[in-house]
């Protein structure tokens, strides 16, 4: 068989019903007070193959619980409910009756076997519980509109503080056969997941294929995917009580993905550049972000160093400040790196912007600021840290900070 | 004797020259663009014994480095010198050399016999060099002008973006002998001081007493201090590289503070007083604060676990734009907990805002919200957390974050 791996197509206006066998919707509960769609349904005509990840925030959500049950207990689902307003966290028991309740009444809808080949997320205020008649409606009204073409719907009604929906579709053929791979997410703000597999950010994230793949290795495709993407992006250093990313697979495409095979690494490709573009998108997307910031720490003692150094940097008030402000303010992207706890000598650090040095063995390389306030004009530009200190590294990709972004989270309810 | 030590007195217009024998003032060097006062000059009549605090940042600043070199090889110094505008951070050798250097030229011009019982400290931007020709200037500026008038004037020429002078001095009475402890800082942005003691916060803080107390008592008396202090406070998360807080003791009162006695009991809270004052100041007077917010955490496993839970909520931008909008969004602060690595049981948590009950066991306590925003329109409250875990407990002050404050630092040099 010749070797496909860099042969991927992009979806035109594809997202998480691409893949041959998914239908979506958007529809409308009533949740949100501007009265715009408010709940995302995602059906597959076949059984489907699916693995998560969840937040690791102590506080999970009532659909977080639900959703890592299932995950334990069943083989193969159907079905997504997602709404948006509403969190259903901190909504301790009844809230996870409601989130079961949400499943049951789905499957009833679309006459799935069992409640639980339901998942469930849910995005919005914290605190208050689900308004099950209007989820109700939700679901029916979703169901009736279920589609192909539903993707761009369904994007679009999981927003919440986020400005534009977020989905791709990418493809790539195996032996003659189109193997699909498509998502959608949302997230803007409480961004910093750190998301854990199967066991256990609000972003949601959810990510369809028509290629056929068992639970295991797509669990273990995900969590390394996720890895690269979702768990590399912050926008406010706020971990969320929500965040989910689930992944279905409905092998419609009739192609098998088996471990250790060209076939596992092209689908690992294709989820990689799903998950990656979708997380981008969300710090793109990020309350009031108007860069964005590539941290890229290398030269770290140890993996633990490397990520402590690029979150201090990525998460700093201070250096998001100064970006959104077009300073190249370098100093206090070395006093981030300073107390990040990792471990350096200040002789041995260095730092570029973009490919323009600032700082060579912990000293002003001599470049004129102006240079510098060149890269940092840019939409979007790469912060790179070289500590000097061993081979490890790490990326995180971050937004600037602004006036939007106090601005959204002072007012969000009002 | 009379037990004296809630006997206090608030010296009138008091700071750090209030106690017997110390001379201060304020220069002009020429540092700040706006052309106000830049250098601050202390002066003790005696030799004192003397303890620093500094940050624990990497990169810390050359006067860091020096100043730690003299606590670790002096027995006594007589004079500080503080400039602002320059922090004389990533500057290496020649940096070091300044900084000496200003220390040198402060001895020479004060009559000292050894140039290191001079203590100097900058704050400004990170990455220029001092300017020494101008430093020099600042200091016979100074000296010309040392007074025990001239706290406030020194307390004004160390500030950066602070709005105001803070100072602070207090007093008590021992077998008819008077004690006073004075003192000043500054420090409203790249504020998390983590100060560990002499081998090892930008705030500044000087300390003044004309008790006679030892190098070891008074380390350990200031360590303690600082721990209640200024390592209690957060404007914006980010420790700065030149964090310092120093105390001298000219014993000018005639009264000696012996470890173990009621007179330490009455220094120690003196101290405590004043340190407390001015890191309490800082966050009032932080970048862009409109509110001071107490996070106290109790119930903890262990002290670990408090402080990181009342750090990831004070530091939260989520939180702190909610309680700028005064949104008692209190999602947002359970979200912090569950994602701050303390660990407890969800269904054991309790939030209370001043007294106001929010949460019990998990769940919302029932109080209407218009009753929580109440309290969140104060200009000063106190979000109680308790982890229901164990018996530690962990206090942080800290501000909002507002719009002011992404101006300040998006404008910061401009």
């Amino acid at each position: 068989m010749q070797k496909e791996d860099s042969c991927f197509d992009f979806v035109e206006n594809g997202g998480v019903s691409s893949p041959a066998g998914f239908l979506s919707s958007g529809a409308f509960a009533g949740l949100k007070q501007s009265g715009k769609a408010d709940m995302a349904l995602l059906y597959s005509e076949k059984e489907c193959s699916f693995a998560g990840t969840f937040t690791s925030n102590l506080f999970c959500a009532a659909p977080v619980r639900y959703c890592r049950e299932v995950c334990a207990s069943m083989k193969t689902v159907r079905a997504m409910v997602i709404n948006s307003g509403v969190a259903n966290a901190c909504t301790g028991l009844e809230g996870y009756n409601n989130a079961k309740a949400t499943a049951a009444e789905a499957a009833k809808v679309l006459k799935l076997d069992d409640p639980r080949k339901v998942l469930v997320a849910s995005t919005g205020h914290i605190g208050d519980q689900l308004p099950m008649e209007k989820i109700v409606k939700g679901i029916r009204d979703g169901a009736e509109h279920l589609s192909p073409e539903g993707g761009a719907d369904a994007a679009r009604a999981i927003m919440t503080t986020d400005t534009r929906p977020k989905e791709l579709a990418v493809s790539f053929t195996v032996g003659g056969k189109k193997v699909t791979v498509g998502g959608m997410c949302k997230g803007a703000g409480m961004i910093s997941p750190k998301m854990v597999i199967a066991p256990h950010a609000t972003m949601i994230c959810c990510v369809t294929t028509d290629a056929s793949i068992d639970n295991d290795l797509l669990s273990r495709l995900l969590e390394k995917s996720v890895e690269g993407s979702f768990n590399r992006i912050t926008v406010d250093s706020d971990m969320s009580t929500n965040d989910t990313v689930v992944v279905f697979a409905n092998g419609a495409s009739g192609v098998r993905i088996l471990p250790g095979t060209e076939e596992e690494r092209s689908f690992a490709e294709a989820l990689d550049m799903v998950t990656a573009h979708l997380a981008r998108a969300i710090v793109y997307d990020g309350e009031g972000v108007t860069k964005f910031i590539t941290v890229a720490v290398t030269g770290a003692k140890n993996d633990a160093d490397a990520e402590k150094c690029a979150r201090a940097i990525a998460n700093s008030p201070l250096c998001k400040t100064a970006w959104f402000g077009g300073d190249p303010n370098w100093g206090r992207i070395l006093a981030a790196a300073g107390y990040s706890g990792a471990s350096f000598r200040p002789e041995n650090f260095s730092l570029f912007f973009d490919g323009v040095p600032v700082i060579r063995g912990g000293l002003p390389a001599g470049t004129q600021e102006s240079e510098m306030a060149e890269v940092m004009k840019q939409r979007e530009f790469t912060v790179k840290v070289d500590l000097g200190a061993g081979e490890s590294s790490a990326t995180v990709w971050t937004g600037d900070f602004t006036y939007d972004y106090v601005k959204i989270n002072a007012d969000y309810r009002t």
